[in-house]
């Protein structure tokens, strides 16, 4: 069971962008820079989380990415759904109807009793993500950390050199 | 994130075992028959969890597997943890220390914030599994299920056909 490698990166990003200046973009050539990561393969992440609500994008010189809403109103769970999708891990395929030991279909109307216990801890994990929101993440930075993200975005160029 | 399809197969396997009489035991064979799956690549996950002090495996030309402690005692997420592991799905890379906005050293003390709140839904995950038994889910089978479980299992032949 593992998330995309790409799910650091999105989090990272979004908590980066939360940290600029009210209306004030970065690009993903900045944003790669900053976090020395693929720039296409991350500009295509940062539009699946525009196309979440996550991020807008900008177009224009002076164009890229911002909060799609204020801090306080993105989850982390959204920006993880985002990147993975919001399946449950766990795969029921109804294995109790099958074989020797299988049940009537008229026993398997109701859900699994193990899938719907798996169904449950998955939600424990969605409603722990839900909690957290990328202003309670702003919280727990250090007092300076805005003011240094902004100086570092502002020293690379918005496009690829 | 997904975990592997024998996630199933063992959560209801090992239900199933827990339905048997006192001491008895069941082959990979007959479980395979039961639900209609590869016998061979079932076994290795039925080891597994043999490794993991789940089940208990005994030979003979009455051998099988049973469970390795009474089913109030194990959990849904010891079974799971034996399938997949017991790794976070989150992976920290710690991007955080790499490109232009790279934190120095002495700043990456402690876990970085969006790591430990990932972690956090990973244990929440973990204790919703760990609060569920196998009793439990036996509880909240029809009553009749361990009595039929046991005439199918006892129909099946001990080896392979």
């Amino acid at each position: 069971m593992k998330l995309p490698v790409s799910t650091e990166w999105l989090l990272h990003c979004a908590t980066t962008l939360a940290q600029l200046e009210p209306g004030a973009t970065a690009s993903a050539a900045q944003l790669a820079d900053y976090y020395d990561l693929p720039a296409p393969y991350l500009a295509k992440q940062l539009q699946a989380l525009v196309k979440a609500g996550v991020l807008a994008a900008t177009t224009g010189p002076k164009g890229g990415f911002r909060l799609g809403r204020p801090a306080d109103e993105i989850t982390l769970l959204e920006i993880v759904e985002a990147v993975d999708g919001g399946a449950s891990p766990y795969e029921c395929r109804e294995i109790r109807m099958r074989g020797r030991g299988a049940l009537p279909p008229e026993d398997c109307r109701e859900t699994c009793v193990l899938a719907a216990k798996m169904y449950e801890a998955h939600e424990a994990w969605r409603r722990s993500l839900a909690g957290v929101t990328l202003a309670d993440v702003l919280a727990d930075l250090p007092s300076g950390a805005p003011a240094r993200t902004r100086s570092i975005i502002a020293g690379i160029p918005r496009t690829p050199r």
